[in-house]
């Protein structure tokens, strides 16, 4: 397969890919909480379709635009987990005529406008900000949690669902220990609400569910519906985490080596910013990193490769730093395969995959 | 034209684009250089067309394919400013059949390839490292360079054009001196290349030309052809390192408001990371930085609002730090113009662009 590539081109091992996603469906059930995976990493109708062939029928997306694009392959059930774009009330109502709609909202003001502008019911989940600090309501809001709840039973539109939230600072940990403190840290916080609420609300859910928390955690009590996405892929910033294993890790790019600098143990590929995204991690050995070049095999790639990183990009030009005894290995005309920083933003960059079998996976 | 804005949208202001294509076009003219603009940073057949109306017919882009999207609105004339991938010789020869194809070499064992794969002839410029370290051969390397300008010689299908260079390194100045010492220190060093080939190759030429260096230099002696690229639009980036005047900033994007958290003077913006792309500064006083929020004017935008930053980029969200005396003037629904930090990589994230005049130009 590698050897048709001649362009910067993303690498999907789908045996992976199906293992992380048959792996987090059983957890799921095996925990009994509802999976609603999240569907902004891969984007991909085809990929969906491995979630479907499981069963399930419940997902997420980031935008009302990737909720209509899975949409037109008949999901039913779609929570856009974004604070609501009120200028977006066409694409909103064209939506909720058609499918359950679950939106997001965290203010009086939005839920008004939307009782306003609503032709059809949507569910509505109050996002609460249970550490992040990205957006929501803080958990101890009670005052303003309180009234957006009101204001939300005062609409003939909406429907109160629940309580969402998103650890996203799990993406933050250094190890396991500090993914499983994020975890309860944000569970308790949410599950108060919970408490607070399932008296009137009998039939209200906590929704989760970050990558980290989710792939690591075996103990979801209380929380009703879990919406990981990356694990679908995972990559270097999951696997430096803790969260995932390197070969768990399904997509690779595999970019052309174009020019070699042996005097300062750089490789130039064509791979840049418009193909990693400039995502990064910070190594306290390394420096900035963007990538990591992996072994090639048989199969599609193997295990990454000590101390052999992508350090800077610009637009279409990547560099690799290739160490002393590897240097003379590799030359003009191979392609490298390196396993991204964040599968999400590579994905996005590359608009389609290539499986290690050849077959292309088109997307959003 | 904002008003009708329902998602992230990058504005074009025609005008101010136009005047700087006109002003750099003139100021080569004014100096005798060739421009050869990159038409990597605005990808666009319309804008490239604003070009060709002043009579410029010879371009620079950063990729084949890039060329071959070019082609297509027929330029004849195009240079590929990326080292040879040799990967993709069947498009180096679909191209160098058609029109005049310049290619970047810095190796014998690329010229060879490319001696070997050639079915039509092309042009090669020797890629040579001012200082930037990217890429190309060391300019004090003669003896590397003496092999590849004779392997080129030795080709029936590459004709030698002469030495290319880009000083990138101009991107880390700190004001007007150190681009202009970035300039003299580049010029310097290829130009002593010139004297030493020009009697066996009477024709060569010396291509250099970032945006910077370009714009705020006045001197070219000695270089035949500059390739600047981002002046098209300029950005943040380049207003920072006092390579173009804020209100030269042709580019911005306009996001709508979603969330404002008051305590944190922080609003939530639909506009994320696949959006701006992840190219940051790192501001000395704010920290990093993404973006700045603008002025909403009549015709499009105006000023930088002092302190309102783009702090913090996810997928879909972005955060903007909103100053005090602000927070109370903006709403959720609002849409907020924003100066992007690389208007090259916003562009190639945006796909399209909208005129402060509301028309839609489409891009590569």
């Amino acid at each position: 397969m590698i050897h048709l590539i001649t362009r910067p081109t993303l690498l999907l091992d789908e045996s992976k890919c199906r293992k992380n996603i048959t792996s987090m469906f059983e957890k799921a059930k095996r925990n009994k909480v509802q999976l609603r995976p999240h569907f902004k990493t891969h984007q991909s109708h085809e990929i969906g379709r491995w979630f479907r062939d499981l069963g399930v029928n419940k997902i997420t997306t980031s935008s009302l635009s990737m909720a209509e694009y899975f949409t037109n392959d008949n999901w039913q059930d779609i929570t856009v987990a974004f604070p609501v774009n009120i200028l977006e009330i066409d694409t909103i109502n064209l939506l909720a005529g058609s499918i359950k709609l679950n939106l997001q909202v965290e203010s009086v003001e939005v839920t008004k406008m939307l009782d306003e502008g609503l032709r059809y019911k949507i569910n509505a989940f109050v996002k609460i900000d249970t550490g992040d600090h990205r957006t929501g309501i803080a958990f101890n809001n009670y005052a303003l949690i309180d009234s957006v709840v009101a204001s939300i039973s005062k609409s003939d539109h909406i429907k109160f669902s629940g309580f969402i939230t998103h650890a996203g600072h799990s993406y933050l940990s250094k190890g396991i220990e500090e993914i499983s403190r994020v975890h309860y840290e944000t569970t308790e916080r949410i599950i108060k609400l919970k408490d607070k609420y399932s008296g009137r609300y009998p039939e209200l859910i906590i929704s989760t569910g970050d990558t980290p928390t989710c792939n690591v955690m075996e103990d979801f009590s209380g929380v009703d519906e879990i919406r990981p996405g990356n694990f679908v892929f995972y990559d270097l910033m999951q696997s430096r985490i803790g969260s995932c294993r390197t070969d768990e890790i399904a997509v690779a790019m595999a970019c052309p080596v174009v020019a070699i600098h042996k005097e300062r143990n750089e490789m130039v590929i064509y791979g840049g910013a418009v193909h990693f995204s400039k995502e990064r991690i910070e190594d306290q050995v390394c420096g900035t990193i963007f990538g990591q070049v992996v072994e090639e095999s048989r199969e599609g790639w193997g295990e990454p490769i000590e101390g052999m990183y992508l350090t800077k990009l610009t637009q279409e030009h990547g560099i690799v730093h290739v160490p002393d005894h590897l240097i003379d290995k590799n030359k003009i005309g191979d392609v490298v395969l390196i396993l991204p920083v964040h599968s999400c933003l590579t994905s996005h960059e590359m608009k389609a995959y290539v499986t290690t079998k050849g077959r292309i996976i088109s997307r959003f």
